[in-house]
């Protein structure tokens, strides 16, 4: 984290107070400063652990959803379905794998990864992973509102049509979850780029 | 645009040398800084001209989209095409509108709107806006890939399937754009917080 090291360039109130006082003002912005990272860290672990239940009980949802009628393939029929089922099971395995590597940086102090491959495989994969799952939930809901829905309302099983929805509902709120991650951990990455080197603009 | 001010702030190795050292590296460094600026909102502007492009031609594809047979009211039948055709012209018309505020900052070396208000309003408009054009274009895709192309087959019209499918190709093309310009704009806001304020973390 590059913050507590700028944190002690900064020049402090107390530093014409003598060593001592220069020493005391120093821990203090630091301690100040991780308490912030730490619960920064903690805010990033929530919004994963949200992401992670929301996107597994979309799979779930949707790898659990078939019609009555035992002649017709249930979800796997549809593409776009298909498509949810997968975007949300990568999502589900990806915030596993980031909540232990926030737990990791919470218990450790350090990153898992080195700090600017973790930071930046962080962004990179958050950005990428929601815009694949929004545009798998927008093709399933387009989906579901189109020919799945007209399907099972042939085949007299209207559930079948209710569980595609609370799937793609429970796909949307994932995304929401993601997207919000994105926004901090794009945060962390740029503050690195800017506090980590001296000549940046 | 906090970067001069910063690099005005950091300790100069001609710093020693007196007044007219320190003047002249200061001006360097600053010109330097300037030059950065500048390529960036330049980098911004062709970034907002090809997303504008994009979209405004994946609009006017999908809104001149019509099959042959004049009993069927062509695209506007289809709710996800709509949606294309809006989100496409959101964008487009967000585009001309950001071109203009990019134009103004390299002419004027201010910001159109007040400088955190502009970033704020850049990043968090062209972040929604990514959102809602790849989530049009993935339904419209669906609805393309689904209903759309098999009621066009029906009626013997190939050219509407494959006039969707070009309008949502230039919709995704747009989005790219779109969403690198979100990256850069993030990047400015975030630059923004870190060192405009002395107590960020």
């Amino acid at each position: 984290m590059p913050s507590p090291l700028r944190n002690g360039d900064t020049p402090l109130p107390a530093e014409a107070g003598g060593p001592l006082h220069r020493h005391q003002g120093r821990h203090f912005l630091s301690s100040i400063s991780e308490h912030k990272v730490r619960r920064l860290i903690a805010l990033i672990l929530l919004l994963r652990l949200a992401a992670f239940c929301f996107s597994l009980s979309a799979a779930i949802f949707m790898s659990t959803n078939s019609s009555r009628s035992p002649a017709s393939p249930s979800w796997l029929r549809f593409h776009p379905f298909r498509f949810v089922f997968a975007a949300n099971g990568i999502v589900a395995v990806y915030s596993l794998f980031e909540m232990g590597a926030s737990i990791w940086e919470i218990l450790k102090g350090a990153t898992l990864l080195p700090e600017s491959l973790q930071l930046w495989f962080d962004f990179s994969h958050d950005q990428v992973f929601a815009y694949i799952l929004l545009s798998a939930e927008a093709a399933g809901l387009t989906e579901a509102r189109g020919k799945a829905c007209v399907w099972a309302a042939e085949r007299e099983s209207g559930g079948f049509c209710v569980q595609s929805y609370i799937s793609v509902g429970l796909g949307f709120a994932g995304f929401a979850f993601l997207a919000l991650s994105t926004l901090l951990s794009a945060f962390r990455v740029a503050s690195y780029i800017i506090t980590g080197s001296s000549f940046h603009f």
